[in-house]
C-alpha cells in the first residue's frame, strides 16, 4: 500500500540522517545548550533576518502550541483561533488543560479575517462587566492552515496590525511553514512573515525532520523564562542536540525549502490530474495538502492501492478525501496515484 | 431609579431574614455539617422525591458549575453545552481554568437538542484517532436557559436518554429553577426533573436567598469525595449554617415556589403590556426574564426612570433589552414600567 | 455543649445583622459595584492609610488565597510558605489545582524567617539550569499564623525587604488579622502592616462577619484585571452588597478591633487558668487560639461539656488541644471552661 | 574535555542507529500505531512476563511522569513521593501544573519507606474533615532513585503492599531502570518489579536510546483512554515509529541490559579508585551514578580535564560531585578519570 494520508509517513531527509550518524558519539551537554543547537539558532536567526530573536526547539506541534500559549497568556485570557484551527480541534484540549479557552471564530477554508478578530475583541470589551468573559490575550493562526490554504501578505498584515493595535501577540503555527512559503500562491518571504508575528514556529516534523519545531520569539516581552515553560510542559529534550542537529541540517544549503518545494511539485501533479478528470476541489489549497470530493466508489477503488485520509461526507454518496505529499513523496508513487485517478 | 436589570437586586425574602436573625447566636460546627444544613438536605430530598440523593450547598452559580464539572470529568473530557450557556460565555473561562473544554453547540433561543448532542458524540467517536479530540464527558443544560426559555418534558427526556445511553452524565443548571417550574409553560415537576438529571442544582441566589445553590447528586457514581471538590474550589463556607438556614426557609411552606410564582406573575404583566403595544419579542421566554426589541429612542426614554439591561443590537436603530422580575419585584414598580411602556 | 473548637461557631455581630436588616430591600447593582461596597472600600483605605489601594471583597479564605495567588504567579512560579501554612496543608491543594507549587519551608511555631526565604531563593537560582525547578514568585505568610503566633515588626520588615529586593510580592493572609493586631504582643499597626505587604487581606469570616475577606492590593503591578480572577475563581458574589455592608459595619466605630479585642481578652482568661494549673503550652500563642498539651483523661473530661479541637498527639498519653475564642465568646462560657480546667 | 556529568551525553547505541537507518524510508502510519511500535510492545510484554500489560511510548521522563500522574489522579488527589524525587524537585512543577500536589516524604538516600507512606495515609484520613487536605491517590518511587540507590525486593514488596491495601496505585519511575536491574546490589528481576507496580516505565533516554520511555500499565483500571492523555500532554509523537524502532532494538538480544551492565562496570572501576584513595561516599550508590565528597582543590583539578556535576556543599571546603557513567562510557575515559583521581 502506498501512503498519501499524511506528511509524516517516512523517517527523515538523508542530509539529516547523515549528520545524526556523523555526530552520534560526540559528547554534548543536555537540554538544548550544546553547540549544534547554538549553530541552528544562528542559522534560523539569519534565515528570518531577526538577529535578536530567541529560538527554542521543541519536539512536536501540540507541545509547541501548548507551551507558547501557556507562556504568553495570563489565566483569565483566551486565545483567538479559527474554528478549524489545530488548537481548537485536534489537540485533545491541550490548551484548555493549560487553563485557557480557545475563542473559536468561524473559519472559511481554514482562515479567519482581521475583521472577525476585531469584532471578537469588541464583543469582549463591553463596558459593563467585561470580567464575566474571558479576555482575548493572543491571536493564533496557521500558515498554511490546516486546510492547506494561505493567507495573503495583505491579510497577514491586517491581522498583525489589529493584534498589535490591541497589544495582543500574534502567534503563527508554522507546522507546515515551508510548504506554504514555497507554494506558487505565496506572496511573502520568511523574513516578512517573521516580522509580522510576535512568535511563530518553523515546523520540522512534517518537513523532513524526524521531529522538531523551532519556536522563534520576536517580541522581547515574550522571551523571559521561556525555558521554564518548555521544561514544565515536558518538552525539554534531554538530548537536545538531536533538535539542533536536525535544524542545522535543514537550514544548511536551503534544504528546508528544497524539501518543501518537492512536496508542492508532487501535489501540483496530483492536482492537475484531478482537475483534468473534473473532480471537485473541497478546498482550494495551493500547498501539499489536497482536498477533493470523491464519489464513494472512486474512493473505494483508490483505497485498494493507497492509504488515504477521509475528511468528511458532503452527502451520502461522496467523501472529502485529503491527499498529502511530502518532502519524501516518490514520483513513481505520484504517477501510480495519477494513473488510478485517470483510471 | 427602579431596577429591572437582573433578579438579584435585593437582599433576601423576609422568612429567610427572620430565620437568620433567630439563629444568629446559635453555636454550630462549620463547613455544612450542622443541623440546619442537615434539615435543609432532608427537605430537598423530600421535595425532589429522591431519598438517596446527596445534597451539597454552594455559594454561587459559577462556583457550583465549576465544582460539579471538575468533580465529574476526567482531564481529557469536555462538557457539551449550548453556545449561549452560562459556562460557555459568562464564567470567565472557569471551566477551562479547571482544565476542560466546553464543547459548544449552536443554541436556538438558549436551547440545544438531543439530536445535536448525538451528532456531537458521533463526531468525537470517529474510528480513526478519537484521542486527538476532547472526549465528551458530560452534558450541561440550563433550566430555564439563560434566555428564559424552557425545555419541554419530552425534550428533556430525549436529552436525558441520549446522555444515559452514552453513559455521559446530564447536569442541569437550575440557577433559576423555580422560575422555570412555576412558569405557565412548564410541563414537568421538580421530582420529574430531578430524576432526569444525574446532577442538578436548585438556585437560591436569584430566587430569594442572599446567596446559595443546592447541588443535588442523583447518580451514585458521582457522589464520592464531592466535599473535597467543594473545598478545593474555594466553595466550602466556614459558616455553612448560613446555607442550611436559607434553604431550610426556602423549602418550608413552599416558600421557594411562592417566591418564584410572584416573579412570573409580575413578568406576565410586563409581557402583556409589551404585546399590547406591539413590541417584538426577541426571545419567546415564558419565565421571569423578558427580551424585547426596542427602538433606541424608547430605550432612552425608559432609562430615565429604570435601570435596564441592553442585550444586543439587531440593527443600528434597535436594542434588545432584558427585563427581569424577581421574588422581590414590587407591583407598583411593575405598574410604573407598564405606564412607561404604554407612554 | 459549649463550643471552643473554632472561631466561626456563631453568625455575625449585631451591628452587621442590623445593617443587613436595614438595607435588605434596597435595590443595588450586583457584583460588588454598589454603594455599600464603595463605602466599605473607602473605610478600608482610610484604616490602612493607603489611599491608592485596590480593595476587593471575597467570600472566604481559601478562595481569597487561591484567587490572589492565581492572579500574581505565572505558571512556572511557586509560592513560598510555611510548612504549616494554610495554603500548604488545609486547602485541599487549591493552589496546586491552580497550577502552582507551594514551596514549603520548615515552620517554627507557624512562622518562617527572612533567612529561610533567602536560602530558598538562592537554592532556586542556581546558575546551572534553574529552569528545572519551580521559580519562587511570591512569599505567603499568615498574620497571625495558623498557630496563633505573631511576627514581630522587625521580622516582618526583614521578610518584606528580602521579598522586595528579590522583586517577589509579599502576600499576608489576614484571616485573623484583628486578633493579631489587638494582641498584647503585637508591635505594629494596621497601616504599618499594610505598607509592608504587596497584597494582604482583612479577614471577616472569623472576626464577626457572616463571611467575607477584604483583599487589599498595594502594589500597582498586581491590580490589573483582578476582577477577572475573582469571577473565574467563582468568588464574585452576585449580591456583592452583602460583603460591602458587612465591611462597612466592621470598619465603622472601630467595630472590627473591638470584636477582636474581646476574643483576645477571653483567651487571656483561659490562658491564665491553664498556666495556673501548670499545663504545658504547645505553642506560645498571644492571640485567640490557644494550644495546650492535655493528659488524655483531662481532655476526655472536658469533652463532656465542651466541643474542642484535638490537634495532635505528642505521645500516647497526651493530646494537643486547640481552644478558640472569638468576637462572640460569652464570658459565662469562659468561666465554665476555667472551672472545668481547675476542676 | 571528557564528560562524566550525566548519562545522556552521546547519541544512541549503534544497534538503534542501524535500525533507524535501515527503516528510514519505510512508510508507516503515525502516532504509535505502526508495526515497529507493535513489535516493541510485544517484546516488552514478554520481557516483563506481563502479557496483558498496555505499553505506550513517550519521549521523555518529565512527560512520562506528568502524563501517567494526570491519567491516574482525580483533581483532589496528590501523589506521595520522596522529597528528593524527580517529580518533587526537578520538573519545574509539572505535576502541580497538572493540578496535583506532590506529598513529599523526607527521603533517606533518595528512598522512602512503607512505614512513612502508611503514616502519610493515616495523617490524611483523619476522621474530622479529611476533605480539607489533599487525598493521597498514588505512590511514586524511582528505581533506581535519583541518588542511584536501590530498593531491596523486600522494601518494594512492602511499599507495594501498603499501596494496594490502600487501593492507591504504585508508580515506579524507571528512567534508569536497566542500571538498577543490572546492579550487583539488585535482588529482583524485571518481571518481579513489573508485578509489584501498577504502572512503571522502562527508561530509554538515559540507557542507549536517542530518547524514549516505555510506559507499562499493569492495572486494568488505569488503561482506559491513556492515549488521550498522551496526546493532551503533547507527548504523542507524529512519527511514533521512532519510539517503536528504538525499543525494538533495545529489547532484542538483551541489548538494553548489556548496555546498562557496561555502565555499571565502568562505575565500579571509578568507585574502586575513589575507595582506594579514601574519598568519602556521599551516598552509597550501587549503580551508574556515584556521589563523592571532594575537597574543592581536587574538584578544581579534575575540572581541568572533565566536565562534572557539583551536587552540593557539605561545608565550605568540600563539594559533593556526581560522576555518571553510561552505556556509552569509553574505558579509556574511565582510565583517564581514575588516573586523575589517583593523581
Amino acid at each position: 500500500m502506498i501512503q498519501f494520508q499524511c506528511d509524516y509517513n517516512e523517517g527523515c531527509a538523508q542530509e539529516i540522517l547523515d549528520l545524526l550518524i556523523k555526530t552520534n558519539m560526540e559528547q554534548h551537554v543536555g537540554y538544548g545548550e550544546d553547540a549544534h543547537c547554538e549553530k541552528a539558532r544562528q542559522l534560523i536567526r539569519q534565515a528570518c533576518e531577526s538577529p535578536e530573536a530567541d529560538v527554542h526547539f521543541l519536539v512536536g506541534g501540540t507541545q509547541a502550541n501548548a507551551t507558547v500559549i501557556s507562556s504568553v497568556l495570563r489565566p483569565h485570557q483566551g486565545v483567538i483561533a479559527a474554528s478549524t484551527g489545530h488548537i481548537a480541534v485536534h489537540e485533545t484540549g491541550a490548551i484548555e488543560h493549560g487553563g485557557h479557552k480557545v475563542l473559536a471564530l468561524q473559519a472559511c477554508n481554514g482562515k479567519i479575517t482581521a475583521s472577525q478578530i476585531k469584532d471578537c475583541l469588541i464583543a469582549h470589551q463591553q463596558e459593563d462587566g467585561p470580567e464575566h468573559m474571558v479576555q482575548p490575550g493572543m491571536v493564533y493562526i496557521s500558515y498554511p492552515t490546516e486546510y492547506g490554504t494561505l493567507y495573503s501578505r495583505e491579510e497577514l498584515e491586517e491581522i498583525s496590525r489589529i493584534s498589535h493595535d490591541s497589544q495582543i501577540p500574534l502567534f503563527i503555527d508554522g507546522a507546515r511553514l515551508g510548504y506554504g512559503l514555497t507554494s506558487h500562491a505565496c506572496d511573502l518571504t520568511l523574513p516578512q512573515l517573521a516580522h509580522l508575528a510576535d512568535v511563530f514556529y518553523i515546523g520540522g516534523t512534517k518537513q523532513g525532520a524526524l521531529f522538531g519545531e523551532a519556536v522563534v520569539i520576536q517580541q522581547p516581552g515574550l522571551k523571559k523564562d521561556f525555558r521554564y515553560f518548555i521544561k514544565q510542559g515536558g518538552g525539554m529534550l534531554a538530548k537536545g542536540r538531536l533538535l539542533g542537529i536536525q535544524f542545522e541540517a535543514l537550514m544548511t544549503n536551503n534544504l528546508y525549502f528544497r524539501l518543501a518545494r518537492h512536496a508542492n511539485d508532487m501535489a501540483a501533479l496530483i492536482r492537475e490530474a484531478f482537475q483534468q478528470q473534473g473532480f471537485e476541489e473541497a478546498v482550494p489549497s495551493p500547498t501539499n495538502q489536497l482536498f477533493y470530493i470523491l464519489p464513494n466508489d472512486d474512493l473505494k477503488r483508490l483505497e485498494q492501492k493507497f492509504i488515504l485520509s477521509p475528511w468528511g461526507h458532503p452527502d451520502a454518496e461522496h467523501t472529502i478525501v485529503r491527499f498529502c505529499t511530502s518532502w519524501a513523496t516518490k514520483p513513481e508513487n505520484v504517477q501510480a496515484l495519477i494513473s488510478a485517478i485517470k483510471h
